[in-house]
């Protein structure tokens, strides 16, 4: 059962984990980066209370601690209760969502289990918009993709941002860093995997062609300006696109890649 | 052939139009609404030059505004040149896009005249998030889409996040309000739409299966949060879904709006 602590001096070491999230912010973190994992809002503190990140302390407003009763019943970690106006001194900014939670970072999976488990795969390369990784989370837990694997020049998926975007899925989907690259795609072509990468080029077969085959499949995506290196281009499979309008930009990363595991997702 | 001409003082009121652009934003624009139509970046620039609004001026630092000699060679409006220094203070920002141009607002096509040229259609309903109604104007430009209709509660497509978001977008997929609402959806199925209401509910077709059928479509999506009202979903002809996987917040609304253009214009 948690316990309730109500904090009244913003100067109070016991919620130091909080403080200034936005200079915390600017820590160079990469996959496997340093820093607390943070959750902001209930649904996402939901979410990271039932992950597998040990969570250390809540801070937040009587009312949001309160939503969280059912979830705060089961574990044993203080939650600080203050103002709204508290907390945005502490954070160092308002935040409009009332409740934080902050957990230690835990080893990611072995890539060899994340395989094991998995139909469909995200292959990513470059990735490294915080949003855009988020967003693609999010969209990988709708719609069934078994785990992300992150090439060279992601960003970290445990940042605050990514985490807040994703509305929590990154704690829930399994990520691994896929290292070297990009020969380490071999290993998923070992496994049974058709390495598929996304790419706007003609001589690519169109995504429900792709979709038409059976057995598992790894896409790969890489970011939104200069898209997948020759070297990843040349280790896939086959090189698949989204029909799209003459003339207009390649949709968003996160976009594409939803577009791409609906297709796969409805085999 | 636009004219070049240098602005040393950042006062020089030959730039009014550009000042202070976050202020401006504070206006609250709705559709119809006021204030001139902004775009950033060379990118989103040339679209507006190509684009049906009269462009009134740029301003912009030497660099970028040579990238945009062809297009401006065609039209007779001031390029104003100066630095990044004065452009952000004129701004009152720091814009990192190098270029901005501004247009004033142009009578919007009417619903039926949209109607007319369109198979497949997005009909809105309380998309007040700018971000996401820019972004639903990218895949719906990237997608076929041949029109968005503006029920009540959505912002303003020119809006200047909406345009950068939509990467110019909104300025080339036509759109109009609709009304009544929702009685002004009769006047979609008077001309052989099917209105297909997008909602999680359970008792929803498959977007595969609205896909399998024939005929023009008009795709009605809610807010992310509260989704469509009971009018609106009562107005449809049928409720569609997105197959997701359990326990998973449904999907940004603009990213469910390109998974079913996507399966839409796939047939």
């Amino acid at each position: 059962m948690a316990q309730r602590i109500a904090v009244r001096q913003t100067d109070d070491p016991r919620v130091d984990d909080f403080r200034q999230l936005s200079t915390a912010d600017r820590r160079p973190d990469r996959p496997g980066g340093r820093g607390y994992v943070i959750a902001e809002g209930t649904v996402v503190v939901r979410r990271l209370l039932t992950s597998r990140y040990p969570v250390r302390s809540l801070l937040g407003v009587a009312r949001r601690i309160d939503e969280l009763e059912p979830e705060l019943a089961g574990i044993d970690v203080p939650a600080y209760v203050t103002s709204a106006d508290a907390m945005a001194e502490i954070v160092g900014f308002h935040l409009n969502r009332g409740v934080l939670a902050v957990a230690d970072r835990a080893p990611q999976p072995a890539v060899a289990d994340i395989l094991r488990t998995s139909e469909v795969l995200a292959v990513l390369e470059g990735v490294g918009d915080h949003e855009n990784l988020g967003a693609l989370f999010r969209n990988a837990a709708a719609l069934g993709v078994g785990g992300v694997l992150l090439g060279p020049g992601c960003s970290d998926p445990l940042y605050r941002r990514s985490v807040r975007v994703s509305m929590g899925n990154v704690l829930r989907v399994p990520f691994a860093a896929l290292q070297p690259w990009p020969d380490g795609l071999t290993l998923l072509k070992d496994n049974g995997f058709r390495i598929a990468a996304l790419t706007p080029r003609v001589d690519s077969v169109s995504l429900r062609e792709l979709a038409a085959g059976e057995g598992k499949v790894a896409l790969l995506f890489g970011s939104e300006g200069p898209g997948l290196t020759a070297e990843a281009l040349a280790a896939a499979d086959i090189a698949v696109r989204i029909p799209m309008t003459d003339g207009v930009d390649s949709l968003n990363v996160a976009t594409a890649a939803a577009v791409a595991f609906y297709e796969l997702a409805g085999r």
